[in-house]
């Protein structure tokens, strides 16, 4: 685990030869009945739910008050854009999984922290619908401890090297933007929720 | 303007054909040292900001406060997602711009709003780091009105068919649930603002 991610090669895919993502040339008739030409990026993984991935807020608290309302969020190698990136948990939905089963799954493989309770599902949310037809589900879970903060093992596949760390939510923007100085990339969604807390927080 | 979007047909595309967007294949050695490959998409438009587009958070306030705080959000029709996403006003950085050049730009253009100040401008953030390499920033604007709320002239491009909707800051996130029962598709970022804005006000 001591060795700094680095990118060897950049090439051009051919599209015939990818497998996990594709382009697409759709032709539509626009508002005014005029033909146009749309080009999109899809992911060729997804299964029958419709849904290409959930993201997870998971909502850390403690019986006894011992710590503060807290969430977690994990840092990851991003060989697209070549840093480290900080993000709410996230991952595809599987065959034959609810998006709710699947959050529940992915928190627990990629913190170690086990949901007691689902509290939300969002709406089906597109994540950047100018480029691509990628979509997914927030989905909120509650994670209740005992009393003091715990740090359970993750369960991280062959791989796959992923930090953990829990944020007290009433710090989350300033701690994103320590993040940023030190040369981590922040994801939007994750931006923008924090960005929104803290707005509410400040009276705006 | 009385048609209904609608799909043709959706052709594959090879990446030597595409115009705008292109797949990558990193080759990149992972936190063991092994090689891996990676596939990504990216657009095929960044300019040399190096930061693909931005979104903007317009706060229109009313000096006599006939109105709530309130933020502007456009719906349009999205090819793919063959469905009208609510969205934050956003747009490409043209070449020579700054972020906030172009986000005043866009407003201006997407809903007719001027901003007569920038409250702030996110870090770079990436929308989709697992399949893309799109990259943003969000930028705060401040729309300051007289008193009333008024509704600018757009200054759409032909071929460009955007609504935009003034929505206030307290009631977004109830808002975009009527929009999700009524068939519309929420964006990501702006659901994950709205979702972080109501948990501060709930005291989560």
């Amino acid at each position: 685990m001591s060795h700094q991610p680095k990118i060897v090669s950049i090439q051009d895919l051919p599209t015939h030869e990818a497998k996990w993502i594709t382009l697409k040339k759709i032709t539509y008739t626009d508002a005014e009945g005029k033909e146009r030409l749309w080009e999109v990026a899809q992911r060729k993984t997804r299964k029958s739910s419709g849904i290409d991935a959930v993201a997870i807020l998971a909502i850390l608290k403690s019986k006894t008050n011992d710590f503060p309302p807290s969430i977690v969020v994990v840092e990851q190698y991003r060989p697209p854009i070549d840093k480290y990136i900080v993000e709410l948990p996230a991952g595809l939905i599987d065959e034959g999984e609810t998006p709710e089963q699947a959050a529940i799954r992915e928190l627990e493989e990629e913190t170690g922290y086990k949901a007691d309770s689902v509290v939300e599902s969002s709406p089906v949310l597109v994540a950047d619908p100018g480029m691509t037809n990628a979509n997914m589900k927030l989905v909120v879970l509650n994670v209740t401890l005992a009393d003091k903060l715990e740090t359970p093992d993750q369960k991280l596949d062959a791989g796959e090297f992923i930090v953990r760390r829990v944020i007290e939510l009433k710090g989350l923007l300033a701690e994103l933007k320590v993040y940023d100085s030190k040369g981590f990339i922040l994801d939007a969604r994750l931006h923008h929720l924090a960005a929104g807390y803290t707005m509410a927080l400040k009276g705006i």
